[in-house]
Formats: C-alpha cells, sequence, structure tokens
C-alpha cells in the first residue's frame, strides 16, 4: 500500500492524445502489460532518459527516434526491459516500431519504444506483436486510467494525476502517468513518465518546461539509489487548446512551467509513495549550504542511508544515524558546530550535539508520522536541496528477493 | 552466525602487551563491556582514525593523545560510542583516561580512550569507572581472547587472529583483534581494531606499515556504505623480540608488512563475514580499469546496490542488476562493449549484452555458494580494486529496526 495514497485521481483526457491498453501475456496471463499512445499530427514531444552506461535497446531507439522525427506513436512494454540483450534486443526493438507503424499509418521513425521490467532476459517479441492490435483497438482519450495500470511491474498502485489551469482566459489541461517502485535513482529522468498537455509550444521550449520539471521532481527522488537502464520521461503538447503558440518570455510560460511542474512533482513522490517496501514518505530538506551540490549529495547520503532508513522503518528517532550520515558526506571544511538538525521542527542536533531541549518522546512523536520530513540546516550559505525517498521495510527485501520467483 | 566462520582461532600473547577485561553492566549486566590494554614501556604506537565529521569524544582524545606522547594504556567501553556528546562527551572521556592512568600509573595523556555503540545518548561515565579496577586487575598477557568479546556490539562472534613469522632466525608473533557488523564503510580505519607484534619499528616505519595494511584491508569492505564516527584501528609494536630494530629498505621489513597486512586482512574479512544479517561473503574484483580510483568507484557502486545485495540473500544470478548498477557508476567514456562481467569463472556479460554460452544454471550454481566473486573486467586498463561486502537480508532490516529496543 502506498504511504498516503488510496486510489487514482480522474485523469482528463488531453485533446490529440489516445491511449490504448491490453493484455499480451507477456509475464502474467490477463495483467495489463502492453499500452500504445497515439499523438495527432502537430503534436510537439520532448524527452529526457536515463544516464545509465547500459541503456536499454528501446532508450537508444527512442532517443534516436526523438531527435530526427516527430513522434506519432508511443508503445510500451511491462515485464521486460529489453536491456542487457545486446543486438538482439535492437532488433526486437525496430520490430516493435515497425509493427505499430504499420497499424497507426506512420513510419517506424515515429514510434518511439519503451519496455520496464527484468533486465537481461530476451524481449518476448511475439506476445508484444500479437497484443498490439488488442492495444491499437482499445484507443481511446479517456485512456488514461487504462494506461496508468498498463505500465506497471513492481507498483502496488497505478500513479497519474491531470491538472486544469487558465491562461489568457483558455482552459489549459495537463494530464501525466508514471510507473515506479524499485531501481529508483533517477539521473535525468525517472522509471517511466508520460505527460501531455493542450498548450502549443515549440519543441526547444517544450524541452525547457520538461528539463525544469524534472530537475526538481524525478532528479530529486530515490528509494534504493539504483539507477534504472529503462529510465525515460516524455512530454508532449498537442497545440488543441485555444491558447495560441506560447512564447518563451511569457507569464503564460511561467504558468504552464509551474503547472507541468507540480505534475511531475506529484508523480515523483507517487513514485516513492509506493517505493518498494515503504511505509514512510520521508523529504529530505538541506538548506543554507555554499551550494545546490553540497546540498544535494548530503541529502542522497542520508536517503541512501540503510541505517538512516531502517530507523525511519522502525520509527525510531535514532538521531544519531542521521548525524553519522551527515558527518560521512565529503564536505568540505565543515564546521559541525554550525550545523543543525531537525524532524519536523524538532531540533535535535545542534552545536555538535543533542540540541538543548531535545527529549526522546518529541522525536518519537516525529517518527510516528507516515510523513517525515529530516531538515539539515548546514548555516554556511545560501543555496538548499530537496530531495524526497522511503525507509528500508522487511518487504523491501522480500520484494526484491523474491523478484524473479 | 558469520559465513564461514565458526570459532576465534588461537591468539598468540604479544610480549609487552597485557589485557583485561569486565563486565560493567554499561547496557546489559554480565556482558564483557570493558577492556583495558597495558603497555609495558617503549611500545611504539600508530593509529588511523574515522574520517566522519561527526569524531566521537575519544577519537578526538585518542588523536591527540597519540599525537603528543606515548601510549601506555588502551581503554575500550562498548555499549555507548559516546558520539554527538559534545563538550560533556569530551569531559567524560578525559575522565576514563585519568582514572586508567591512576590506576595504572602513567599519566591521562598516555591514555588512548575508545568508545563503541549508540550514538547520541550520554555517556555511562559512572558504571565505567566502576568497572575499570575489575578490568585492570585481569590485566594478563592471555587476555586476547576475553578483550575480542570485550569490544563487540552486534557482532555475532568475536574476531582475532594469529600469525607466527621467522625473520633472521628470530620468531615474531603478530595478534590483532577487531569489532564490526554494521555500520562499516571505514574510510581510514575500521570500526576497532587492535594489533600487536612483538618486533621493533621505529613510530614513522610503524606508520607505514599500519597505512598500508589498513588501505587494502579496512578501507577495502563495506556492510552497508555508512562511517562510524567511532572507526580506530592501532598497531603496537613491543619490541619484545629478539629481532633487532628492523630499517626501512629491509627485506625484514617486507615481511613484517606483508604479515600485518595478512592479519588485517584476516580480520577485516572476518568482519564482513559477521556483517549485519550477512549470509555470504562477497568478493567485488574490477580489474583493467584505467585508474585505481575508477576501479574503487565501480567496485563500491556494485557493493552498496540494494539491488544487488538482496539479489545475492536470495541466491538470485539476477546479473541485469549487476548490469545496472556497472553502468550508473560514473565511469567517464564507457565503451560498454569492451568490459566483461564475471560470477567466480562464470562469464555473464560480454559485448554489452549477455555472454555467449551463459546459462542460467551456470549462474545459479555460483549464486549458491556462501563466498562469491564478482569481477569486472574494464578491458581499458592496467589499474585494479578489491572490496569485499556481504549480501542484503531480511535480518539486516530486523537487526537495525530494534537496534535500541
Amino acid at each position: 500500500m502506498a504511504v498516503g495514497q488510496t486510489e487514482l485521481p480522474v485523469l482528463h483526457p488531453v485533446d490529440g492524445v489516445r491511449l490504448g491498453t491490453a493484455c499480451a501475456g507477456i509475464k502474467y496471463p490477463g495483467r495489463k502489460d502492453l499500452v500504445l499512445i497515439a499523438l495527432d499530427e502537430n503534436v510537439a514531444s520532448a524527452g529526457v532518459f536515463t544516464q545509465n552506461a547500459f541503456c536499454a535497446a528501446p532508450v537508444l531507439i527512442a532517443r534516436e527516434h526523438l531527435s530526427t522525427a516527430s513522434p506519432q506513436v508511443l508503445v510500451i512494454n511491462t515485464g521486460n526491459a529489453n536491456a542487457g540483450t545486446g543486438a538482439q534486443g535492437l532488433s526486437d526493438a525496430q520490430a516493435v516500431c515497425q509493427a505499430s507503424a504499420a497499424l497507426s499509418g506512420c513510419q517506424a521513425d515515429e514510434v518511439l519504444p519503451f519496455s520496464t521490467g527484468v533486465i537481461g532476459e530476451a524481449y518476448p517479441l511475439e506476445a508484444v506483436l500479437k497484443g498490439l492490435p488488442d492495444a491499437y483497438a482499445a484507443l481511446s482519450k479517456d485512456g488514461w486510467a487504462d494506461a496508468a495500470h498498463g505500465i506497471l511491474t513492481t507498483d502496488t498502485m497505478p500513479k497519474g494525476v491531470s491538472k486544469k489551469i487558465t491562461i489568457d482566459d483558455c482552459e489549459i489541461t495537463i494530464t501525466g502517468i508514471a510507473k515506479g517502485s524499485g531501481m529508483i535513482r533517477p539521473d535525468m529522468a525517472t522509471m517511466l513518465a508520460f505527460i501531455a498537455t493542450d498548450a502549443s509550444l515549440s519543441d526547444g521550449l517544450l524541452k525547457k518546461c520538461l528539463n525544469n520539471a524534472v530537475e526538481n521532481s524525478f532528479n530529486r527522488i530515490t528509494v534504493d539509489g539504483d539507477t534504472s537502464t529503462n529510465d525515460a520521461c516524455i512530454l508532449m503538447a498537442t497545440g488543441k487548446s485555444a491558447l495560441p503558440l506560447i512564447e518563451e518570455k511569457s507569464g503564460a510560460f511561467q504558468k504552464l512551467c509551474d503547472a507541468v511542474s507540480d505534475v511531475a512533482e506529484y508523480l515523483a513522490q507517487a513514485i516513492i509513495r509506493d517505493g518498494e517496501g515503504a511505509t514512510k514518505l520521508v523529504t529530505i530538506n538541506v538548506v543554507e549550504g555554499s551550494s545546490e551540490q553540497e546540498c544535494k549529495d548530503l541529502a542522497y547520503t542520508i536517503a541512501h542511508s540503510p541505517l538512516v532508513k531502517t530507523a525511519l522503518f522502525a520509527s525510531d528517532p535514532n538521531w544519531g544515524r542521521i548525524l553519522a550520515a551527515v558527518g560521512r558526506a565529503g564536505i568540505t571544511d565543515f564546521d559541525i558546530n554550525a550545523m543543525s538538525i531537525f524532524l519536523d521542527d524538532v531540533c535535535i542536533v545542534s552545536n555538535g550535539g543533542r540540541a538543548p531541549g531535545y527529549t526522546e518522546a518529541s522525536g518519537q512523536a516525529v517518527m510516528d508520522k507516515d510523513e517525515i520530513t529530516i531538515s539539515i540546516n548546514l548555516g554556511r550559505g545560501l543555496h538548499n536541496a530537496r530531495v524526497w525517498t522511503c525507509d528500508l521495510s522487511y518487504d523491501y527485501v522480500k520484494i526484491n528477493a523474491e523478484y524473479r520467483t
């Protein structure tokens, strides 16, 4: 069960985008595991992809297609990552593009392929090809919720959100879905996220809007520090709303960016709420650092500490583990007496030791919550960084020790 | 139960070193938790300490005393780390030095204090002071095994080893003990290790011998990536053997260094074998890298990957997780087609994908073992690095979620 989230909110259609989901029987019979997203002509798309050196075959192809053509179709399968599959994997991903293009009446290089699932196993090409016509037949502008289900792997619930804003008296819709639960430490993107809006933007501006949204959402989360081979996040702008083309130096662009960032942040948090075995959503907030990098490094050091994460799981205010993680984060010329550590608004460490007035009871009261903020004030600059993570539980080990069985 | 280790080997006395262990009731009644090590006059000592910015109070004092005086006494308590304890912690550690000096008839600055246990709780000064006379009364050159028990915290078994070598027809003894199981990612030293020899060396040469030994033993292990606030490793040379002072550019120095390194490596491995919840001892061997740093970074990225560690726990040859960890290690200009990955001597990845001839059965056969080597051949240089780690099990979470209860 995801922390603090029980059901998928209403996902509004985005004019110009249709989605179709099918059960291709890739890993389990009767499970939604194949999704087609069909775009009208003249839809602009931008993408960011994993920085893992072992890119999956579909990532290599999607990245290339996105740079040379205007995407008409996105095709996503779960149950197999098509990563570590060498030349055969590339050929299989191309075959999926060709089949999708034939169904949709476009060119193969106008198809972006995505895969998620086990790394290193042969790609189930036959099952995917067999499932494609069903997915195509299901295409509908109301297909977002089914698609949110169709892209899941170890997730316990679908992730999506919709937002309507008004710019210059025009209603603009932004809808996004994402998947991800483990192998989550995105670096330029998360596992898989697809966001669409009916606003109209140039390709360059769309990329700017995406990068801005990703930087403070998907690039600020970690479940286990492991970066996937298949991460991708795509933003599509259909231009179907009444609003004219958005210009860069306009209030409209800022408004849209803010809304897309909100959607991305919601989806990124949803991934952490549903982190493998997660029982808590933890915000790590580092402020007053001498650089943003230093703040990020420190936040991730805490977020990746197995000892901090198991203490969070146990609701144990064992703040010595946070202190030890801060101390090993490699901050140069670090004056431990200038910094302080908070659990929510309870100061636990100041002047290099336990804060005056701190009591175990006050720490325990925060630790008993499902959503906790750990704040570090470095007291040496003007920069800050925020990262979301979850705890480390028995179920994390169970899920990952039994993943392939 | 530690992986592949069942009992403490015979620990030979080292002339010039006496050890006394007592039950001071620091955390549990009747548990050996306080150790005194008394050195004869003219014993040379060298030490390395944690690089964690939040040094424990005893680390600050031991480091200072070691730089200004010749240690006569080492005093070690478990059950409390005296870390994150501010000015009171420093004053308490000083009080322990004074009491130990009074018992032993030396100066307070000739005492090195060490603590290990929970961080951030008030130091149990009264219990330690009450226990010191018992530890002093127990001093004996045969006290190594008791001391190996007396320094443990979450360890499931004591760690020690003894080695006798012959240099220039003289018998030289080297005996060492260590403790450590969690919060293990030493950086210049491990949790606590005390090694003594009856050879005779200058202070400078002793430090050289220690640094050399630590670099490829305690500085090459990780259980959970968390660096302790209390790490320390001390090497003592009593000069009581018949062998004259060892000179730097001599075969004798090389022989002694090799033997001390063997002892350090044995103890470092013993810590990993007894890593919290460990069921496997895993050697990560990175070869043919373009620098030693690159090899170390890659080895630690794999060693810290929760997904690799849970797959190891499950004895699951899910090599895609190793591949994903290699891919995210930040190696610059990385040609994935030039590298290969082995489980023991089974090649699992080459040319960017599953190795020809690899079968699940051959990978499974390796994974079923208790001791496994993961080798990465980067195929781009002459450097290498080796790191030891363990798997991530239910018991790791259990031990660390219940640590303070």
